[in-house]
């Protein structure tokens, strides 16, 4: 039997005393006031046991890992109607995030990058009578977890400075893809993704998409397909511009945040979530896709 | 000598029957309301005389067309220091003017796209003390004209519909190419473009540029060799994804609104201004292009 | 226990009589001569049972397919060395292959696509003493059969047809990441592409894959952990523009070819083949892309 | 009255010595000879009077200057009907050569990029019975020189390593948009940038567009408003990423060549020409750019 525990262990050991740690994302302000040397893993398996090394319990900043959160909200609404304003393709390209959108008519690649998920929060807004409130605890509910909040210091720091968002908000709006109002769907989105959660919660929260739409307190979310679908999803697009590398290097599906989480899965497995604030040059956390690699390096345990 | 007036009245008489006219633009819905059947020509001539056939004396939305005008107001401001903001090249790309913009790293290919626009009224924002008073009033000066004004529901219009242009300004602003907050520059650029003015009108304000500078009441506004700038960017970049076909067909330097109006001159000659709602798929009015290039034709006048 | 001859059998009999099935492929005009109702279905497990439906052992053409062969010889001579020549990512765009090649500066993005794959083709010309002879006995060795063989006829009418081939192989030259002669390159590319194959030698061929690394006959030709990878490649960057839509649907790592044949598999259970000519307007073989879509669907057997 | 020689001759010695003189061109290996010190103006004046400093009777290679030369030969063959084959707007882009004939389905933006120059030479492989014989004698009879001739070394020098060109040709065969074969398009196209001639041949050869499409010869090679045409063309088209550039601070039509030739004239007036080897960033004559530039600032004569 794997030795979670101690394979957690050791990769938290070798990592930690890394002197290449990346760079602590600057864009938001808020954010960049992380501490370069936090570092958490944790592990829940489907079988409910848990393992964990370093700062698992610490809340930071979950970023674009709440857009699966989000879509799967959307997906329990409006199930396969979704795919009529957004695709599921790979986006490919680190340069012009804009230009795909204006190529493409106003249909983002994904629901993982930024215009696509300000589409989804459009789709909320349309179905959630108390937006904010609504989801928020939806969160709660599929973390089991009544402490997660808001970090309105964050939204609120996005809100300042988040021109490349209004930039996609308004390119969407102008090809009749958003339905709501521009600063509404904003002001949803940047909340949504100022979520603080920790490893440990973030681990809880993805239980149901490995577990075929059922969450940790066995209530079925979304259904079994779509569970399937949401996994598909995040391999081909949970990492940017290096979805290829991390499903080449880690072969698990996944999603990272500028905030330095990462959260991957095996479905019927575990679920392994990391956090450290270090980034590497596409945006994701350094230590963390390291981490994950030897994991699967060293148990073995990868979809492929 | 050339009977400018017979030209003229021929080519109006001539176009006005035309069954094809065009499609007047949708996209400003205060735009839409006018008739496709106006149709004027007007033509100052160097020496003082004025030739005129059809509405030439009919107010009518400038639009781009004061992209012109402003851009020769920022140049009295910053001469040839605003180009470190803003480049002279076509910009060639009808389907993807933000794609430029973001691989260009927010620097417009030229004043004359609304990117360039927008960036040419962030610097009359920053000069002005009250920009929108100060800009109007330039405008009349030059056009020696002080009923002159902005048609306010159309500004109005455009500000709620204008998404593309948020898009494009919140892009600038996150490649810190914009210095005043964007609904300034959105609210300054709006009012700049709803300007309502004639093909008389348009003739007179454009007679600096053909005129090294000079304006019809002979007070210099720009120095020599500026007009001459801004005359090679309106051929090389005055008619969107169309300016090597008016350069062809034309010859001419000269401006386009989707308003319908076009002006254009030869330096040290003439202005001549048309007005026709109806536009061709480019966005550039089809009566005022076949006017245009008849009269290049017949009076073999042309830069080149 | 899954019962794979009778799913097999019901998906065969119920998408036969589909009357929609796609279009052949015309560019090559050998390929255009296939019967568009041509259907075969192969499962090889790897526990050794095999079980079938329709033209299961007529050959055609494997077209692209070939390019994953061409990837593990490759990756046996040089493993991770290929990966400064090639990328990892997929491509994402549709519309302009070429045009990535170019902005990445001839650093094709996966090798899957035609530019990698004539990188790869050129990796093999450098290491294979005669390229063409041991590139098709490493083929007939893997899928432990004698009689694959090139179709000439289909090399020759790429060769006289396939512009776009050869202008990627010049650009490709152009910045250097050719060594060989362009025409020699493309020569071999033509030819590995002209290999014909039956459902049930393609899925012979890459037991490899789902069986870390040992063939059929088992010996080792690649490292484990480049069979997986390879794996994740296939999942990401298998189906031109519609990986992501693939992994969506079907949940297998693959590759289709426009000969119409797919090959899909789930690490240490199964490889799968189809061929069906009619290919969707993405190029993917119509019936091929929904008899595996049905087949997860129905067995729940996905890398997901 | 302009005094031309002395106003030639100070530029020429102004210039001679600056220490800044841009780099040979070295992607045509017989190119890189060149001395970086040559330096001649050439100006022929249309009332047959001629003005020349520095090397001016030196031969050099005019490279894509033949491109203006060629597309009046086409038009004298065609008149409009090229058209249909490739467009006259400015190309824009120094990134993305081949992508924009991609996405615009193989119809080359303007005549004088290189896609634009190889349709124009393959209309002329059409209609030339000895194709690369006939062109010289066009090009010696315009200039009124039978010593005009092509430089065999620079075209074999070109067509070992001119992969770009070889890509651009075959995407443009894939799109149908070559009627002749590939190679002998190349071959051709190769010759037709390989002569050599002086800037006092050139300004002889470009006489007839300045003076309404009569030759020095008075000889009437093409209509008066195709002679208009090819100015606008080369207004708008002709220093690749530079037009606006050069529109912007010579404003004269003109070409270049990466052999560190330009040619500009203004109707009715004058030709002149200048070579200087050494090229800025873009790929034209640094110090030619200059000469340029300081002539049409001190004559006052330009067309805007």
């Amino acid at each position: 039997m794997t030795d979670f525990q101690s394979i957690i262990n050791n990769i938290h050991n070798q990592l930690i005393n890394e002197e290449v740690k990346g760079v602590v994302a600057s864009y938001i302000p808020e954010l960049f006031k992380q501490d370069i040397n936090s570092f958490g893993i944790f592990l829940q398996h489907i079988d409910g046991s848990t393992y964990s090394a370093g700062q698992a319990e610490t809340p930071f900043s979950i970023q674009s890992i709440s857009k699966v959160l989000a879509l799967s909200k959307a997906i329990a609404f409006e199930d396969n109607r979704i795919w009529q304003r957004v695709d599921v393709e790979p986006s490919g390209n680190p340069f012009n995030h804009l230009s795909l959108l204006e190529l493409e008519n106003g249909i983002p690649r994904n629901p993982l990058i930024n215009s696509g998920a300000l589409v989804i929060a459009d789709i909320l807004l349309t179905h959630l009578k108390n937006p904010k409130e609504d989801f928020l605890n939806y969160v709660r509910t599929i973390a089991n977890d009544q402490t997660i909040n808001y970090n309105t210091k964050v939204a609120a720091s996005e809100k300042r400075t988040g021109y490349t968002n209004y930039a996609a908000a308004n390119l969407l709006k102008s090809f009749k893809n958003l339905t709501n109002d521009v600063d509404d769907v904003l002001d949803f989105y940047f909340h949504q993704c100022s979520i603080d959660m920790s490893c440990s919660q973030l681990a809880k929260a993805f239980y149901l998409f490995a577990n075929s739409g059922k969450c940790v307190n066995n209530i079925q979310h979304i259904p079994v397909s779509q569970a399937k679908r949401i996994n598909a999803i995040m391999l081909t697009c949970g990492f940017y511009d290096e979805a290829g590398e991390f499903a080449f290097r880690v072969g698990l599906p996944g999603k990272s945040g500028v905030g330095g989480g990462i959260v991957a899965l095996l479905p019927n497995k575990f679920i392994i979530s990391t956090w450290a604030p270090g980034l590497n040059a596409k945006g994701n956390s350094l230590l963390g896709m390291q981490a994950l690699e030897l994991f699967t390096t060293q148990t073995k345990l990868s979809i492929f």
